[in-house]
């Protein structure tokens, strides 16, 4: 039952439901219907896909997460970024215009809905930690610039493609004598207008005496304000006539239900764009939900919402929809809007099927000018310069990731951007790793202790080194292990016993096993035999089948100090431990002290 | 001068070159040249290149290794696996047979020089880390395999290719009735012949009571006496007249030397296959160096080898040659020959020019089978089962990497496979460190001393929360402690102070700092106050300019019993530390009980 829970948040908050919730959830669920129409129209259309996509996403994908998902207000549907990475991702596969478009798109959402299954069942959901916060920040700012420009084309009425800064702004140039001017003249004017709404119109109206969260909505429904003039203007003018690109016919129908297509050489060659936009997807999805539970003292896992958003594809993959996850923009839009579970959602899910229905008449009127306004104002606040100079200020590391980020997602595209970011943080992290700080340890006069001899008055011995490594060990600084040993023998002619201290190595993987192995032959060749000690339980356990520790020319040593007293011979020492200490702490303790 | 002498290594042996050393590298040389000829021919024909590229690929490389390299024994030229990559690499941009292929191969000579020689002077020698080891030993197993698969067709005198076990098993057998018997005949001739040799010889030569080295260096020479006597039998018979393949007439000349096409579309296209080409056949010489090196006591820098084996592949380029490094099997060869220098590379460079100028109406009647014979018994030697055994008794992450990396490079090919495994290396690290340990710690009573309250008898108080966390913050696991601090605020409802005790902490980067944001954010919401402890010098001089510093809800205190002291209230105690202490730690050792 506790496990049908897990998988099933609905049974949470289900069984509890009341009338007063019902009422909040209706409530929330007409406002967001209102507001999202003219967002899933654009961002089909900046997936390069059919305006009512963008409906049909917003329906069934609702659905199944209002069953599945852990959060109690984030709103799942097409988002700006997911819509350019699928637009790139399906492009390399077929054209645009092509028939065969549309089937791709589907194939890219079951996909990326089965990776998000599979890696909720598999608890991968720490695997979004692969993208650093500078990386995110900056693939963010890069995908709103690209998503702003490729949208300038159909403000001015002109001709451009491409994904990447450079075949836009070419393409813009080459054509821009071609500018339509009632178009120009029509989106300009759609773009002032929600420019100018954002920025003045929650403060004018505050000011109206208009409490904030009425104020907030009305601010947000500026869009479908837009939305409405534009069309009203088209029809009364036929605009549509005189070259003013608009959405045109659309079926006025529920989502079609079909299973995509099953030809195996497009799931192959859609599988790594799949992944990107599933990992992506679920990093922003993931950062929305927590900022949002939090808010309300609530709480999502992570590992859930990754069956939640994978079941919301997958739904989406089989109603003629796209890849969907949880927006920033959508979401607040439904928390403002008083939604108090998933049900309104669901109830949601249900507005837009009535919407699909019912308003392809005037949606065809639509011009495209608006859409491409609405997506621009939308993306501009992806645009986080702040960030930039925030990391530049804290990290040269972690800006140059940023950097990187930002310039190939601008001039290669989303997903080499996205590869690469993701790539130099690991190298970047890699190489923080890869030289572990280690230091020559000597003992503390009269005590079991130990401390580095570089910072303090310590008993050495040149026949026996003590070195401490303050890192696990594993792959990436095996060598760096190799290395320093080596050295430190070839430095140190009359030693003849070398101790690893190993009170802080948690991991020693099969690379550090073979590199000590090898320090243990090298060593052993020059007559200095390699001890260790401290070594933790886990640890321990490992080494105790290996050919290592079968060959090692020395001794494991449960404490530095027993070594000590081993290879150099100290009397164990009027044992200084002192009156108090003996009384308060028992000896398991006072043998800690070096393990803590 | 310090500086040159690290830049051109040959200036710290050419100056004290003697007599006795030169007798035992011009022997040496001899020894080599004469082995090192099929080899350099059989690696040619593997990476589907004309038999005298690989002549020309062991002449100014090993000249200008001789200037460059640190190895003193180190042998550069056509090695089997970086044929096998460049083939599959090439072949992608060219076909085979294509007059374009050479000059593809040029280019990616080139590149792969100049990736090289730009890591080595930014000191990336440590990238090659990236790469574990059983990553590397699963994917020399594979790509053994894939090669004596690719070799199959020469002994049988059939057509057959591709890059991958299932394209090669199936052009195989679908070819197989057209086997070739007096192809056949000889290829299996050869090949029993090889692996006699390689089993019985030594044993046999020792028993009639010849010393050991010449008897290995005579077993090595078993190739040479089979391409002598095939070419003798190809020749006395006319086999190339009976469709016996032959490599055919040859150019008898030095190598030609140009610079490799310019087209900036082919090297893009070439670009990531020359770094996975670059970073194997670094590492593969980087062992080998090593291995040699550490048998005499001497090191080899591995920054200088970076430029050494990118100068020697930048030579290539420009004499007709192809991707070089150093080799396993060569390098052996010439240390058991006795070589001392570098200058005996030099002198086989020699040698090899002068066998390309005389050699080649020999070199016309070599049948193909000789060579694929002289391929499969050298690279069967790679496939190493044991280290396979080990790992999965070892550690099975690692076992998991190794055999997706095997797996992958037989189905899927040379580059996937590396990638794959590489990827799936940092995966499970990442994995591993994404969850650091934390341990909510107490006082040890009537002392500064803080330990684990699950494994010690310590004093705690419910108001306050001492979290030590045993690992740096960094993006992998940032996330990771988000979650737990806030676990722990919403578990123990009376808390009102929670210290990160930070001594442990060597880095926190940008993500993490998003984090430590975020968690102070929350639990100032939730009124519990943040505090640090013992941040270490480095991490507090970069938080001190942050908004999270300016805006923490608690203090930062030097020690974690400050901070005890601090929100607890404990009186300073009749502070036990001993007599015997006092006389013999200095205070700031005591200090550092805390720290180390």
């Amino acid at each position: 039952m506790s496990r049908l829970r897990r998988y099933l948040p609905i049974m949470q908050w289900l069984p509890g439901y009341g009338r007063d919730t019902l009422v909040n959830d209706l409530l929330a669920a007409l406002i967001v219907t209102v507001l999202l129409i003219p967002q899933s129209l654009a961002y089909a259309m900046l997936a390069g896909l059919p305006a009512q996509v963008g409906l049909y996403a917003s329906i069934a994908p609702l659905l199944v997460y209002a069953v599945f998902g852990t959060s109690r207000t984030l709103s799942v549907g097409p988002v700006a970024i997911i819509a350019l990475m699928t637009a790139t991702v399906a492009g390399q596969v077929a054209g645009q215009g092509d028939l065969a478009y549309q089937g791709v798109v589907l194939v890219l959402a079951m996909l990326s809905g089965l990776i998000l299954v599979v890696m909720g069942i598999a608890r991968l959901g720490l695997l979004a930690n692969f993208l650093s916060h500078p990386v995110i920040s900056g693939f963010m700012t890069a995908s709103a610039i690209i998503i702003a420009a490729s949208q300038l084309k159909h403000l001015l009425g002109i001709e451009a493609s491409g994904h990447t800064l450079l075949d836009l702004t070419h393409g813009l140039i080459s054509n821009l004598p071609n500018v339509h001017w009632r178009t120009l003249s029509l989106g300009a004017g759609t773009l002032l207008f929600l420019y100018a709404a954002r920025r003045w119109l929650r403060s004018g109206l505050a000011r109206l005496g208009i409490p904030d969260r009425p104020a907030k909505l009305l601010t947000k429904a500026a869009p479908i304000l837009a939305v409405a003039v534009t069309v009203g203007l088209t029809w009364a003018l036929q605009l549509n006539q005189q070259g003013v690109a608009v959405v045109g016919q659309v079926p006025a129908s529920l989502p079609p239900i079909a299973l995509p297509n099953m030809d195996l050489a497009v799931w192959r060659d859609l599988f790594v764009g799949a992944l990107l936009i599933s990992i992506v997807g679920f990093v922003e999805s993931v950062s929305v939900g927590q900022t949002l539970a939090a808010k309300r003292r609530q709480r999502i896992d992570p590992d859930q919402e990754l069956i939640g958003l994978g079941a919301s594809n997958l739904a989406a993959s089989v109603t003629g929809g796209m890849p969907v996850t949880g927006g920033f923009s959508r979401s607040v839009v439904n928390y403002d809007a008083g939604a108090e579970t998933p049900a309104a959602g669901a109830f949601t899910a249900a507005g837009i099927a009535l919407a699909s229905l019912t308003l392809t008449p005037l949606i065809a009127y639509l011009p495209l000018a608006t859409l491409a306004a609405t997506i621009i104002v939308a993306v501009v606040t992806l645009i986080d310069l702040s960030a930039i100079r925030r990391t530049w200020a804290y990290s040269r590391n972690d800006f140059m990731a940023m950097l990187a980020t930002i310039l190939i997602t601008l001039f290669y595209g989303v997903e080499s951007g996205i590869l690469a970011g993701v790539g130099l943080s690991l190298i970047i992290h890699l190489y923080r790793t890869s030289r572990p700080h280690t230091a020559l340890v000597g003992r503390v006069p009269e005590s079991e202790h130990f401390r580095n001899i570089e910072r303090h008055r310590v008993e050495v011995d040149e026949r026996l080194a003590i070195l401490r490594i303050d890192e696990s060990l594993y792959f990436a600084n095996s060598r760096y292990l190799e290395d320093t040993v080596l050295e430190l023998a070839a430095n140190q002619p009359k030693l003849r016993h070398l101790v690893l201290a190993c009170q802080a190595v948690n991991l020693v993987d099969a690379s550090a096993l073979d590199s000590l192995e090898a320090v243990n032959a090298r060593l052993r060749d020059a007559d200095v035999e390699l001890h260790l000690s401290e070594v933790k339980g886990p640890v321990m356990d490992r080494l105790q089948n290996t050919a290592f520790l079968r060959n090692l020319s020395g001794e494991v040593y449960l404490s530095t100090f027993d070594a000590w007293y081993a290879l150099h011979g100290a009397r164990p020492a009027e044992l200084s431990t002192p009156e108090v200490g003996k009384h308060a702490m028992p000896n398991r303790i006072i043998h800690h002290f070096s393990k803590s």
